[in-house]
């Protein structure tokens, strides 16, 4: 028989509390236990924060850490969750997916009671934790490969009352970056769940490439900064500065601005993120390794943009991506300054 | 019956020259062709650039590539011969030790004829190439999941005249850090080899985490710097600057400035490289994932040094090396400023 999933401790009681949120049982895995704290002063905002969805994206982990730290002399009202890690088996194996049933748990969303561990997971989660909340910031980071600056993000949100406190909430993180992010493979996502039921769901997509000293102070200053927004703390907002001091670009992404290698040899990336590029600029070059006369490829920029994600140098296949464009942000009835 | 290694054209032809480094056929893998460029201009430095040795520090590859565009139009005198790609199996796996046969090339210098493949590149190298020059410069990375500055290296040598030669080349470079490493696994490294032949050889330790445009734009700068102090080409030497300003350290490190996890959990950088740190400063924090409540343990410097590398975010064991001090060069007899 299955247990339900549950928690060791009441959520409602006032003040500081840690416990587990308690995953059951299943087939393929025994009782999972992940580490919970709420700090719980009734009347304000009610927030969820989660890192460690994907298990090779640490910094949202280790700054859910922080704020664990620091919250419990700076909250002066609301209700705060913060569950650090939310896949444990993928951290551990440093994986972008569960490994014990294949599944990323950021696409099976709202799980199921029935499934194997991910779908737990994503069920416990959506069940106890989420009605708890009416904001939720979800800690990603852009993944091990690529380079991506400090930046919140959200995919259009079809309620355009839902996709302006959105992206209120997101730029208040005061990250270098602010992105709408067009996306076909949505389906599953913890962000769709929680937008479904009318809550404000920002991802931070938290650097890439190394997890590093100056990156994580700067994601914490942002979290701070949406903190301060929210009234949930007092303080003054700072503006994390970012490399050349870029900060607070809000653009948006679609398909058609991904950018893949016209072959397989090493991509050499020749620019930054954020740097801005017009069209016909060199992006990068593909260099195949088994001749040196076999013509090395640039890959160059299709219109007028600005790099938002570029992938460090590596061996890829044909047709793997590379980069990623974005444009200033210009959604009808929407444009934020 | 084996063939024996080759070169499919002639060295010592005068100007530039392209073809392959044959490397005969075994029981494990057919022959390799390794793209090979020359340029000989007769009287002058005799040089052997490579990169490649490890399949995932593509750093070098890329630098060695560049190397090859502008060389025909700057070099003066002597011969180059530039090597882009030694390890092409490890680096179409993005991988530091040859799949094939799980043998990292640098531990297997001077190689065998009659060995497996990782052996037969060794073997050919050190038989075809490595007496056409009298300074090598083979081009590295620190790996991925580390943080490190783009830096030349060397390990201590025994003769002092040797040891004075290699340091004025290495400083050469003009990168930001210059580091003599007393390192215990030495046995068949290709620096070894070639100084056991009275050759000046640079370890370059091209950046680490990502590899990208920024970085590599430094290291193009530090190979051109290290051209023009040989007399190869003209020009002026550049100092590149990396992160506030910071260049031109002269630092050593031993086994005992390595720092190790000293538990399981998710390592925290809280340094970057080159900051300067004194005993009791803290490097980063282990953070046991399994508990909110089981401390989060400080991993501190055990006495005043420069961090010259450490580790991304990652969750590691314990014993795991998380990050590598050092500390101004002082070696008797041989101080550099």
């Amino acid at each position: 028989m299955n247990q339900a999933p549950h928690l060791t401790f009441d959520l409602d009681k006032p003040g500081m509390s840690t416990g587990h949120l308690v995953v059951p049982q299943g087939a393929d895995c025994k009782e999972l236990s992940l580490p919970v704290f709420s700090l719980n002063k009734r009347k304000g905002p009610r927030l969820l924060v989660t890192g460690g969805n994907h298990g090779n994206e640490l910094e949202g982990v280790l700054v859910a850490r922080r704020l664990i730290e620091w919250l419990p002399e700076a909250q002066i009202c609301g209700r705060v969750i913060v569950l650090p890690v939310l896949n444990p088996l993928a951290v551990e194996a440093c994986s972008r997916n569960t490994p014990l049933d294949g599944l990323n748990l950021n696409r099976v969303f709202p799980g199921r009671a029935d499934g194997s561990v991910t779908e737990r997971i994503a069920d416990a989660v959506s069940r106890l934790l989420l009605p708890m909340a009416d904001t939720i910031f979800d800690l990603h980071s852009f993944g091990p490969p690529w380079d991506f600056p400090p930046a919140t993000t959200t995919h259009p949100i079809a309620d355009t009352d839902l996709m302006a406190k959105t992206m209120k909430m997101a730029e208040a993180f005061k990250l270098p970056m602010t992105l709408v992010w067009e996306y076909d493979d949505t389906a599953g996502m913890f962000d769709i769940v929680a937008q479904n039921q009318g809550k404000v769901f920002v991802c931070a997509e938290f650097g890439g490439g190394t997890v590093g000293a100056a990156n994580l102070a700067i994601y914490e200053a942002g979290v701070r900064n949406a903190l301060i927004a929210l009234g949930l703390v007092e303080g003054k907002a700072e503006h994390p500065t970012f490399r050349q001091e870029k900060s607070g670009q809000i653009l948006e992404t679609n398909p058609s601005d991904e950018l893949k290698s016209p072959a397989r040899g090493i991509f050499e990336p020749r620019r930054s993120v954020l740097d801005e590029v017009k069209r016909g600029d060199l992006i990068g070059i593909l260099h195949p390794i088994d001749s040196l006369s076999a013509a090395s490829v640039d890959i160059r920029a299709p219109t007028r943009s600005t790099v938002c994600a570029i992938r460090s140098g590596a061996h890829v296949d044909a047709g793997e991506e590379v980069a990623m464009l974005a444009r200033p942000l210009k959604v009808s009835g929407m444009e934020c300054a």
